[in-house]
């Protein structure tokens, strides 16, 4: 985790009631203390939450100071007593934060369907507000209020320095299913001290995202409510970001974007490996996106890597039906490192040794090489086990 | 199943030797007296196996006798060699049934990667060839030949009087997992004594198989292998089929292709629970079909039915992205029946009663209803369980 924090903002996290364990948080707040540019990438599920249209219609902006994020109730699927019920959220963390009720933005994530108990969501928020703090334990604190099913709050930062001026961006996720692009496909917020234009901002996440939450799967299912949000308030001083300092932060940008997108397939419900699929030699990027999430999420895949099985036969085939076209007389296929499928035909290989390899290693690596050009893509995913579909077969009733 | 079975077919099935257990049959051979019309659907996937490869040269065709069939050896990913295997065993049904190499089609299931073990198949052939025979006995004994984890042999028959002539449509099917189209997600012979164009047979075939075979799925992982044939040897007398009376049989035929096509996911592996999903009111029948299927393979919306938890956000929200444009609020959705969301709102119901419901029938029927057009269609498909994950975890080695 962060040693330093990025100036200007401050974390809360508190439990308000949402959820029934009261030592877990469900509220919480993070606030800047000057105005901050604010960007975001957001589902692309048609069926979407109302905090995803309310914060659809306040970035990319100029002007933000709060971002209020509950767990435990998604808001979505909850028509216009929803989306007013949005809104109050943002009003009530403007009340508590004193800013304008349009400085705030709203994540929620939890269940979907059941209207927001308003009274205890306030209180909530209020109590977050008397909680602020600017140390790595109050970032960690507001990482737990967004947790619903992840075992752990997922929170990282990083140092650049850029003229001369030493910048942080720090960043909290959640998420561990209902996890498949696009866009973004969980909860996350990247708070940097950078000044950066508002269009830059905005394209520099999309582009982060693109390599980061967009190439993360648990088990495909695109959610109501994925939301990614950058603030940057310029508290580090020096003059608003351009050219090959703006190249540099973007580089950071990504880089604890994908610290953080990694974590949540690694945290997936009930996984027992982290699958980071690497495709190679495609035409284009989004051709090796496409072969490598359609790799990613195969239950067939996801099994044999459970079960720790040197399976190339359904990996191999999994590719060929990406609606890529490839010449599977030129494909090759690499599990952590050992070659056992080469230009179109197996490779004599020791399954034993392979598999004790795969039940070793936590973490399982598939490249796959094709021939039709020169792009890459990498996407990580979580295994699939028994414990997710305990976790899955009753969460609601 | 059949009381009658087409005239001029013969069926065997019998052990050979690919699979361990020697109560297991593996080989299936199809014959017909005459020369048939033959039509056939096949994967799409891009990594096809050496049969399909066959089987794509030589339909449609006007003079096929024979089908081969062998379970436990797939013949995928097996490079030249496998193309000479698939060769080798249509020549070795000729030999065993005095008919030329080219009237033979192959069909084959199991593990991908490996060489056929020929010698082990011929004689398989051969003794297939001495145990054919036209009883409905004979026709289950080889719908076992093409059995892999399936728990029961698959077939069905149906009798429709055209002109005056009785015409039989019988059929065998096989599949329980790696089953998701397109196209045809399994193996299927359907064999019809009736005459037929082979244009019309083609055609036929491949509508049929688009209201059946490409309308379920298990985990909706493309097989390299899928394959679905259709012979008609012309045997029951009466003219070749055309207009009202091409038509009629056209009917009978998708009915014994959408019985054959249900089985599979109702026998998929480790389920619980057979969803069917309807979805009305679509501008297409594409959009409908694309809707229908991207609920069927979400993960978290068979859990949700394996744990009989009347979810019905997770429904919606894998509606949602489809990539399929709808307006959410004038969604509606039912499960088993209950109204449970009502133009973009939940209505109040009893979850209790709905999932109890749900836990009495192995049947679970989700409708969804959009405003979008008059378009609908229907896909079939499994739950996940812990059962599934337990036989997929640990395969091949």
């Amino acid at each position: 985790m962060a040693e330093s924090l990025p100036q200007g903002y401050q974390f809360a996290g508190v439990h308000a009631g949402l959820k029934r364990n009261p030592q877990k948080q469900d509220v919480a707040l993070i606030v800047s203390d000057r105005p901050a540019v604010a960007a975001g990438v957001f589902t692309q599920n048609l069926v979407c939450a109302a905090p995803v249209k309310l914060c659809r219609q306040r970035v990319p902006g100029d002007s933000l100071r709060a971002v209020v994020i509950n767990s435990g109730n998604a808001n979505a699927c909850t028509g216009e007593q929803g989306d007013r019920d949005a809104e109050g959220m943002a009003a009530a963390a403007a009340r508590a934060c004193g800013i304008a009720a349009e400085q705030a933005l709203v994540l929620s994530t939890g269940v979907i369907g059941r209207l927001m108990p308003m009274g205890t969501i306030e209180a909530g928020i209020a109590a977050a507000a008397a909680h602020l703090g600017d140390s790595a334990d109050h970032l960690q604190t507001a990482a737990r209020g967004m947790m619903t099913t992840d075992t752990h709050p997922k929170t990282c930062a990083r140092q650049v320095e850029i003229d001369g001026v030493a910048i942080t961006v720090a960043g909290m996720a959640k998420g561990a299913a209902m996890i498949g692009p696009n866009l973004a496909t969980m909860l996350a917020v990247v708070c940097t001290d950078a000044k950066l234009a508002p269009a830059d901002a905005q394209a520099g996440l999309k582009d982060a995202a693109d390599e980061s939450f967009n190439c993360i799967s648990v088990e495909g299912h695109t959610s109501t409510n994925d939301s990614v949000l950058l603030l940057a308030n310029g508290a580090a001083g020096g003059p608003q970001l351009a050219g090959s300092s703006l190249a540099k932060f973007q580089a950071t940008l990504v880089e604890v974007c994908e610290e953080l997108a990694i974590m949540i397939p690694t945290d997936g419900e009930g996984a027992t490996h982290l699958i980071t699929v690497e495709v190679h030699g495609c035409a284009t990027r989004t051709d090796a996106v496409r072969i490598a999430r359609t790799i990613a999420d195969s239950p067939l895949v996801k099994t044999a890597i459970t079960g720790h099985d040197p399976n190339w036969g359904r990996i191999v085939s999994a590719a060929g039906y990406a609606g890529v076209p490839f010449d599977p007389d030129k494909v090759s296929l690499l599990i952590n490192g050992s070659l056992l499928y080469e230009h179109g035909a197996p490779v004599p290989f020791d399954p034993a040794a392979v598999s004790a390899a795969m039940k070793a290693d936590r973490n399982c690596g598939l490249v796959l090489i094709l021939e039709e050009g020169e792009q890459s893509a990498r996407f990580w995913t979580s295994d699939l086990t028994a414990e997710y579909i305990r976790l899955n077969a009753d969460y609601t009733t």
